[in-house]
């Protein structure tokens, strides 16, 4: 009778645990240990340190890539060891391991529903500033080799969601305030603003401060060198950039600047 | 009857994406997804964004270290989404997939000679700006799975070689000129020279502006400190070093500085 | 008769090679060309060019996570070519592969005693400058394949070991002195005095030239902002820290800063 192979079960690592230290290897060991045929991949470990919106901001993108039941591992902890709950969190048929600060904010937003657990320790108790090895990577394995999340933890009605993280609207239909969530190794600035909301708008232009944005363009060597230039990229998100050169370098706008999306303004 | 398993299917990627955004995350879930059995690998993320030449490089020396078969996918691409053409190439026993812009050089220029595809989307349309998660990745995947090249893309005649990135005769016999390709960590100058024109020459130095370099050696632990002294590399190129510090740092010679293989000069 | 699949073997790598050239890639692809099934896992290539004790460091804590069986390679290299000797050491449980120049310290040190070899080259002849890819990865990988450790070079009595890497007790009792020897991604200065001295002592600080700490917490979260703070840390050493910010940046105490634990003071 023929035997099918299931596939080998990915774990993903995010984290602000840069690439110098021991602490990712400490964590990949740690899964191997326990599930020696997990296979590793590595989403970001330079996320800036205790920055939790911008590992929510590169998990919530990173993870739609990855095939259903990939388990998540993020650890963006500054409160390692204090009030904050360890978490399991199954939502867009995704698992999501870490702390409850925010991290999973995407996934546990976009619907219908999540269910998430809270992390009860077992076994030798973990090192109060190391969850990510000690807690969160055994969890991972755990489930890796097909424990339920329900028996690794106890029932969390409600996660923490970041606030903000999506654009409101402005008063009389005049369009979206929104902001600048990430700068890429590019220079090209990322808002949080979805590329859909430019559907039922005619002309749309980008303000930032006294800056007004009006080009838009599909792909980046479409535009003019030197000159500021909005395009809807690769995740969604409407993106402002300048052809071959760093847009963050020429405005030096950071992270957080609010950025208005409105329709052509008539005087 | 014995079942002899095959050997997994190695992809390996190089980007100029780096390690802090979501980019290569994208492009291995992706992978992993359509082709849950390969062995990811990774070369390099860290090249400088859009440097063509130092991605052809670094991939022109990785690759000869996996085995043959091995599925090399490499994004260094400033015109995506452009005319440049998305590209199969099969030479040196190995599959190269990324933009046709001269990052195959290497391998398209060692002989005996290759074959080339232009790879033709299919499925939904891949996001403008971001090929290498929506057209390379998946072209890799189904290489891996067994597909032939000939059947992800329409044959091309030609692909895009860089030029001036071998060194070239000087006249009358008098030596080679060749330039400073890539300046690596410990602040060792990588040249283009080959290691075996130094068999045709007696006391050859080398001749970099008003300086004159003539110590050879064989390994960096044999220099004495302070002094620029050269060798050939592990890669059989020559390169200019000083002992446990950096050459770069002390000679301020960009990338590209022209460097002369000369016989030792007669008054 | 049920056939049970051993579990995959790893071989971890760490260097000082960085992430940007083709070196790490190069030791991978050798790797995987000898042993396809080998499961690689990075530790840290981030080690400062040619910083032994750094290596030593986060290799002897790292190492410890993963199964026993797992096979260590470890570059850190100045010497390379020269006279210091290509190593296999068994420790621990744990196979380790390298230059013999002290980066194997702890696991030879932890006891009850190592075995050493000294790899003698088969095959071709390595590249003086890289044995990482032509001695060292061909070694590893046929550790892998099951060969025997004494199968691959000759028996070594002795290995070289650091100096100076455990703090020495002060006299008449009055605690030990020990040094600063990592400074992490997070400003956290790691000291090389283990936790488990605090337990005979009553009230210790620690004096780092004129400054005295005092304030000993659990986690990073108990600690007051902007007061300079000790733990435990996860790797059972004493470390000094700062809240949500750098020590480093705030001490400028730099690696070897001598670090005393004492008793607390009495005029």
């Amino acid at each position: 009778m023929p035997h099918r192979k299931s596939p080998p079960q990915i774990i993903t690592l995010l984290s602000d645990f840069g690439l110098r230290d021991s602490f990712v290897a400490e964590m990949k060991g740690r899964l191997l240990s326990l599930c020696p045929d997990a296979v590793l991949v590595d989403i970001s470990h330079e996320i800036e340190p205790g920055d939790i919106a911008a590992g929510a901001f590169v998990l919530g993108h990173a993870y739609r890539a990855f095939p259903p039941g990939t388990i998540h591992v993020a650890v963006v902890d500054p409160g390692v060891g204090g009030k904050r709950k360890p978490l399991i969190l199954s939502a867009q048929r995704h698992y999501f391991i870490g702390p409850d600060n925010g991290l999973f904010t995407q996934p546990a937003s976009g619907g219908p529903s999540y269910r998430a657990f809270e992390i009860l320790p077992c076994g030798q108790s973990p090192a109060p500033t190391f969850h990510g090895r000690d807690l969160f990577a055994p969890a991972a394995a755990a489930l890796a080799c097909g424990r339920a999340p329900s028996r690794l933890g106890r029932r969390l009605e409600k996660i923490k969601l970041l606030e903000h993280w999506r654009p409101v609207p402005l008063a009389r239909d005049r369009g979206w305030q929104g902001r600048i969530v990430v700068c890429d190794r590019f220079g090209n600035l990322l808002t949080n603003l979805p590329g859909n909301l430019l559907a039922a708008m005619s002309k749309p232009v980008l303000r930032v401060g006294r800056c007004v944005i009006g080009r838009w363009v599909r792909t980046y060597c479409e535009a003019a060198p030197g000159h500021l230039c909005a395009l809807v990229n690769s995740q969604g998100l409407i993106e402002i950039f300048l052809r071959e050169d760093s847009a963050r370098n020429k405005t030096r706008w950071p992270k957080d600047t609010t950025v208005e999306l409105l329709p052509t303004f008539h005087k």
